[in-house]
């Protein structure tokens, strides 16, 4: 155990924070700094500084990222139209590079010289959190509790909260039996009957959606306005980023759009079930698709295809700071100068249909793609030599034998 | 233009081929073989034999593909969660290569010298035709008339087809006025009011499925079984490949699922914008992933989701004859030796929820995945570990400045 | 054959231009307007411009772009260390974009509405001149007369000439039976005992190096700078892109260094025999990797590995002017930044040794790479844990009988 | 410290694995089997058994597998122009799942519990022992002695050494200061000077080459052939993988063949620098892309390109026994099955020159090719089509003003 001064704790005010807490002033005798952040997770953070204090914390940041988180996390990662796994719209990764930039960046302010967070030894997180530490500060130390102590269940957890006078009050609202983590673009469930990939969730589960059964029997209309690949704009209304969050994580919830139950693989080696729920995720990924339809070069669409996996599991397992993600973003930005224009959708019981979308910047051409006379804008002629060097390789496999 | 002695005709009975059967016998002076296949576009063949006979073909070939397409073109297909620009199930694509191998066949039995097709210079049907074509047989000979004769409107064609007796009566049921093509997998919609991007399709357009409005108000629940990637029950009843298309169909069809429409990207060099229902291949492609979550190690799926686009491409643009798709296929077949179990599915008003996977050969590991103490199957100390040397690189770069 | 009225020729002087000067003022009726350019191909181009003259030619365009040609496309393409088909260093493909675009600038300024070249309809170089000629003026008309004409041997080449009184002087020097092209990257031989694939081509072919066995017995040393992956000075010496191209021939050719002789595949559909003379690149190759292997990051130079083979043939394809191939070169040149350094290089007979590379932005640490005790700049069990979870995935599935 | 039964060694008789040979006897209290492979490092064997009994051990594993090691590992891994970071040809890489796989063998036959090596922990070879072994057989202990013990540098060891009687004769032959591994592909120098990437290393470090300056002043020319994809014959004369390795590490190592000076990224994060001398191994990569370019289509061609880095990485990063490597090589190995043919070579001071390839199925076609009038093998014609079509996505967009 080396040598700790002054350490930088993520701090939500919840039970298994409050344990750390104090477990890191009993342990390693060192000063707390604690920092609680507003992503859009729906939770007051007074609650959180009055904790602290209470703790003895002299100093505590507590600091609403929302539009950074949106606009320099979130809508950067959509412009390359990001899903790991074919599924996962990366909700919880995306977060993680802004807490451990914060981290550190709190972390010079106080002097401190170390951090510590809350993320278990088996997930993704502990190592998206400390891989941007380390990479935004090389030498920064990392205290991860939950590989470091004996707290191995709930209960000893529990036990050690009464020990040490931890109030062990629930979150407001219904308590959740899930692991759950929440913020701007989605909130996510693990654990429990999830552990059997098997059953079913329960209904009353999932918080920020209704289901389709429940979804109003009338559909939604909504239009998106994008500039350079972000959106700008609903129904003609200009918003910020957040607010574009916000806003559709309403309309979506509101139509039963935007639920996920998946199995993944983690970066740690294992395999785990997770149900998310992603409403403005879950737009924006096919209204992105849809500007972009009409405003890509064919070419550039696919080579953003073919590395967007890449660019996924960088995100997924933690390499957000790392010069081979922001390698690629330099190329996705550059490919996103004319996807400008809007995208008219339909929002009904669970579905997001894409019903128009049009642009100053298209590249769809009326007089070539037409199947009526074209006056000539096409030449029909020259698909025959088109198609004959293509084939060439081909014939001349086949006359050889093959 | 180059002698022909026997050309073999792709021929539906419609319009336009029944134009070019005529136009054929005038203009080459050559015998002519017709072709028309059963690929599951739910048409009776019959009629076209009674026009051919009619129009004084002798060799007539009428084929009950669906079986071999369902189980040599499809079923591949989907192996690889196979996806053209992020939407597009390749409805129309995956049948062209069949249909291509089937007229060098009935060349070769026949001894004709040429092969023709109704397909436009403007698409990517005539390049899926002809690759194929000119990769099985390489001195075949193609006559493309979309590309050679002045009929370039749809009145000219009918002109035509008044001036030679060629009946004009329309496909059975209600007529169309949207440029369609059918198989087992899909049915496709362009041209019309669908030319403007911005304009929603008429609900009276779709075919082949109610919408998420007109489906059941209860969800159907079906469960799907796997062996090496391919469905072999459904509801714990095997199947055969085309039963599996049939029944999917159906079944997702009337819960309101599997439209599309998008704008792509045609091989050709333009955009275009089509409307598709595949119902069977929207389930399939959640069901497939599902399973696969379960049973594919991670590296191996990460590997197909990078190659997919590509693999997606080569069918799209013609290339399922090519060594090149050979090899990927050789690939992606070993990979599914163990996509073995089922898949439980919700169907509801559009919707394809995954609600349940298991499987003999699944990778995943409850012991390791918990979040209870889990008796030393995972050790969380080693994650410290391996989170310092990912990041070690990057602390050096830190280090020296970067 | 479509109406044209100025025509901007790309003109060399040679027998097989002159014809195609007089053959499109005879066939077209149409002002032709020539142009030649000094890509470092190492002739005099005043005998051109006196014989444009003398074929009446009014506006004559003679452009010395050797350093264009060097700094905007040779050292770009070197930054993505690009080889297509791991041997050939692209020489004569990335000066045709360079072409394409003179030849648009020109046609805009003379209100020229065609372009023309004398490539063959087999070769790369029509699809180069051609893509990006169209890429940048979409309207324009190009005659490629080898498409068009009969003149399909060089004996009716040959009489064409005597007929129209085009003098049929060889180059200086000489006489060589190859189909040649040169440039300041290299030099090229195609055609006759080549087309034999087995057949070592004379030594009297070669024109830019001596052979390894006539090179000095003695080893000349290098030292290569490096801004931003571009070398910017020889020995110390600053030099322009164009004089590090010239240098760097010089003193490799007198070496023995840069001969290839392979067989490759052209964009249209065949294999063809070349054989080639990069003195300058050869060098080039190998010291951008020795000062990449010290400055750039893993992760970043493996994609830009995984990456180069497409941008390779993006570039031989003739794809220079396309959107793909700038979004893609954004990448590489942000990759560069702290590509600086030097690198110290061995010639010697036919090889490129490196001996030494250094730079201000080295990330090798040579602290932690020792192999003597480095003080703890590096934890040695560190490695069990990050073997232990990249192994997990690997143990899950052996333990499931995989 | 778990407990420990029986330990398989890893054991090379020399001072390092004799030290770890007693440590384990002293700190395990462990029954220790030692295993010693002939892997071609061209060393005696029956040293280390003398060794080994005077150590007291009972099982002693003395195997040859050079001719496993040529077929099984080196032979597929060449199928794939495999390179690592553009230079590397993998030489230690490729020996250590071999190793491994015997490791867990002898394990499974001695009943053993765990395996031990000398790798320490800073290098790629632990990972690639390690990773083998957890994948052949999950519930392998592993002892890694230099990450436990506290012999951290060269004195200590000798110091442990002389005070447990264990004999420090140095290998036969000049010793060197370099850290090395050789075996039927390679050998490696490491540390010392060499940690100073400005310094060119001593000519008398080299050992299975001359230098280019001391090859021989006549050329010497061999001619290999290929059965899909492997050497079957060397100038016409048949030999097994291991006998052609044997071969040509003699005649290219005579030449002056096979040197190599590079920096590299290692897996665990650092990089470092090492030389190597692979003579056959430098022929091979050369000849064996020469009997591709004859025979492999061009896009099969480059979709290995594209793929080998990733492939180079799995393997030095200690991937072998993965499915995602497995699935890879299922694919290479499909591509090869016409490689067959001759490549003719000239060795000359360095040099590696290919100058003659032929193959039954070689693809290149001399009618389509050649510079003469081709008799219509080839309509040039074609191309125009070809063009216009590859140009109209890009003649769209500049139309619209891109």
């Amino acid at each position: 155990m080396s040598e700790v001064k002054k350490v930088v704790l993520a701090y939500s005010g919840g039970l298994d924070t409050s344990v750390i807490l104090k477990w890191l002033q009993d342990v390693y005798q060192c000063e707390v700094v604690t920092f609680t952040a507003d992503v859009g997770q729906g939770e007051e953070l007074e609650p959180a500084r009055a904790k602290a204090t209470a703790a003895g914390i002299k100093e505590i940041y507590i600091d609403d990222l929302r539009e950074e988180f949106a606009r320099d996390f979130i809508f950067p990662m959509f412009r390359a139209n990001t899903v790991y796994e074919g599924e996962y719209l990366l909700g919880t990764s995306i977060a993680r590079p802004l807490i451990a930039k914060r981290l550190i960046e709190i972390a010079n302010e106080t002097g401190a010289d170390t951090i510590s967070h809350g993320a278990t030894g088996k997930g993704n997180d502990q190592v998206r959190f400390e891989l941007g530490a380390y990479a935004l500060r090389p030498d920064i130390k990392v205290i991860a509790p939950w590989r470091e102590w004996d707290l191995d269940s709930r209960q000893k957890l529990l036990a050690y909260a009464e020990e040490h006078g931890i109030p062990v009050e629930m979150k407001k609202g219904k308590t959740s039996p899930y692991s759950m983590d929440a913020n701007s673009l989605h909130i996510s469930y693990e654990g429990r009957v999830l552990e059997d990939p098997w059953a079913e969730p329960e209904e009353d589960m999932w918080r920020w959606t209704v289901s389709p059964e429940n979804a109003p029997d009338q559909a939604t209309y909504i239009e998106l306005s994008y500039q350079s690949g972000d959106i700008i704009a609903i129904d003609g209304v200009p918003h910020t980023p957040h607010e574009v969050m916000a806003k559709l994580n309403a309309v979506a919830g509101a139509n039963g759009v935007g639920r996920l139950d998946i199995v993944e693989n983690r970066y740690v080696g294992m395999k785990s079930r997770g149900c998310y729920e992603t409403p403005a995720g879950t737009v924006m990924l096919k209204a992105h698709r849809a500007i972009e339809s009409l405003t890509l070069d064919r070419e550039v669409a696919h080579l953003k295809d073919e590395l967007m996996p890449r660019y996924a599991s960088l995100i997924y397992n933690g390499y957000w700071w790392s010069p081979e993600r922001e390698m690629l973003q330099t190329m996705i930005n550059a490919s996103q100068v004319n996807v400008n224009g809007k995208v008219r959708l339909k929002l009904y019981k669970g579905n997001v249909i894409v019903v128009g979308r049009a642009s100053d910047n298209s590249l769809f051409d009326e007089n070539i793609a037409t199947f009526e006379a074209d006056g000539g804008a096409y030449n029909q002629k020259d698909a025959e030599g088109f198609i004959k060097l293509n084939a060439l390789r081909m014939r001349i496999a086949a006359k050889k034998g093959r």
